[in-house]
């Protein structure tokens, strides 16, 4: 018997609570990889979003990114200069990223490219999250895109194979 | 006029909280070094971890990986599975050393393999807090680890300029 | 004294041999900064980008990278299918990235993000570059937005500094 | 069909021809997780080991190491002073380290801490090749440290599921 760890479920619960559906990242992955990989479906998107989302890893990283930005969120921190930074969303943080990318690196080059590029241009979903500055969602849209990232790069390597 | 970030202030008192003092970490600094630079000195190690305690990026990882630590420590977390991944300190969590490897990786290579020897062999304060059962250190060992993996490293460029 | 390490005037000197210039560079900063830090100058990101370039990590990084580019080029490689693998600049192939992305590291999040940006859009320097199809190029654009990438996120530092 | 990129045969020669054979890393694989997973035999450690050498991107990152270490001892690179600095093992040069670190990051933290470690006490066939000082083994006794950590790490999160 494994350890206690958090499981798939747990993580797409979370990310529901947070107004994030699997669909929402799989248009995203689709329109990633259409120009490389022209008979790509949003449901191998879906499939391939669904496979990220249950490694250990990534379980336990979104655990962690979205339990930061919920206690930022409820004033709930001990450390307050830490909770004003995440309620203000101060550009030069880095921490969100950086954690992000610990997701990107597991997939490999083309996971760290894609992140760079949607952490930039923010479309969809991850836009939709970054704009809502009603409550803080400092780490969820990098995660978001981590996420994203991470299936593109797997949908191109199968391709290839 | 710089946005509203940590200081070194704040994290020397968030260390010194944890029972962590700059010369426990400058003394592990200096048993790195010396087989490799025989006239290192222990003041040499203190500014070094000074220096690493200044910058930016290791002042937000130090409040985030405490921040966590001391949520799981008071229960305070809303999501409790990961709140019991942390109190029970369980092996394959993952999000602690990657957390840290984000400070060494600023620092170079040499800083990446100090911490991996560190993280086993686990040698003065890094064996006292991963020792102290009594309350949740999961992320502090490994930041402590980092910051003299990343003061050595410092040290060891240094001198071969 | 130090060890018979390569020189900021080294790898001024091997860019220059593949026809790139600092300007060429520091127009990319300068682009990428703008938005964000309105009174930034092409001087300073000349300034910027002469820094990274003095940093022993990234030298050595541009003198491994440059080296494989010119020995796939110059048809020099023991290992044929590595070299028709660069030759044909295979787009999974991934260690450009990745090595490209060890000095992106040392300079932060916003020098990781950036990097995968400039990967997509490959601006300036970066687009003429990668349209050369006449000679293997696959490090150098990867090494060239790197470079890019970390002068723009310390300007971003030290401007909120 | 997918690209014409190295397969687990190239790497497997390759490796042989250095005198590096599966069971030479099985053995470390062995004896690191042992303490941790009683249970763990030679036959799975083996598994492991070719596990992670049929992954895309450790072939590509072990030919291009092996490239680099064989290229300067022939003497047959272009910069000479990369040559000299890969011929005189200089311990300051790192991009050994960041190279294999990509074979790691792919494995998660066990397999980073894991390899920091081989590199501080490397044992076994890593002590052999870092010992054997009558040709240039930079890149290779690193790449063989994050083939083993990286195997070591698969055991260790396969044996908890």
């Amino acid at each position: 018997m494994g350890s206690n760890f958090g499981t798939y479920e747990d993580v797409i619960k979370l990310l529901n609570e947070e107004g994030v559906k699997i669909e929402d990242m799989a248009t995203l992955v689709y329109d990633l990889q259409k120009p490389y990989v022209p008979n790509v479906t949003i449901e191998e998107s879906c499939e391939s979003i669904k496979s990220v989302l249950s490694k250990r890893e990534v379980i336990n990283t979104v655990m962690v990114g979205l339990e930061l930005d919920r206690s930022a969120r409820a004033r709930r921190m001990e450390n307050k200069k830490l909770e004003k930074i995440l309620v203000d969303d101060q550009g030069l943080f880095g921490v969100d990223e950086v954690l992000a990318y610990t997701i990107c690196n597991i997939y490999g080059s083309i996971a760290l490219t894609n992140f760079g590029y949607l952490d930039k241009i923010k479309p969809g979903i991850i836009g939709i999250i970054n704009n809502n500055h009603e409550r803080c969602n400092v780490f969820l849209d990098d995660i978001i895109g981590a996420i994203v990232a991470s299936a593109a790069s797997r949908v191109a390597h199968r391709h290839d194979e």
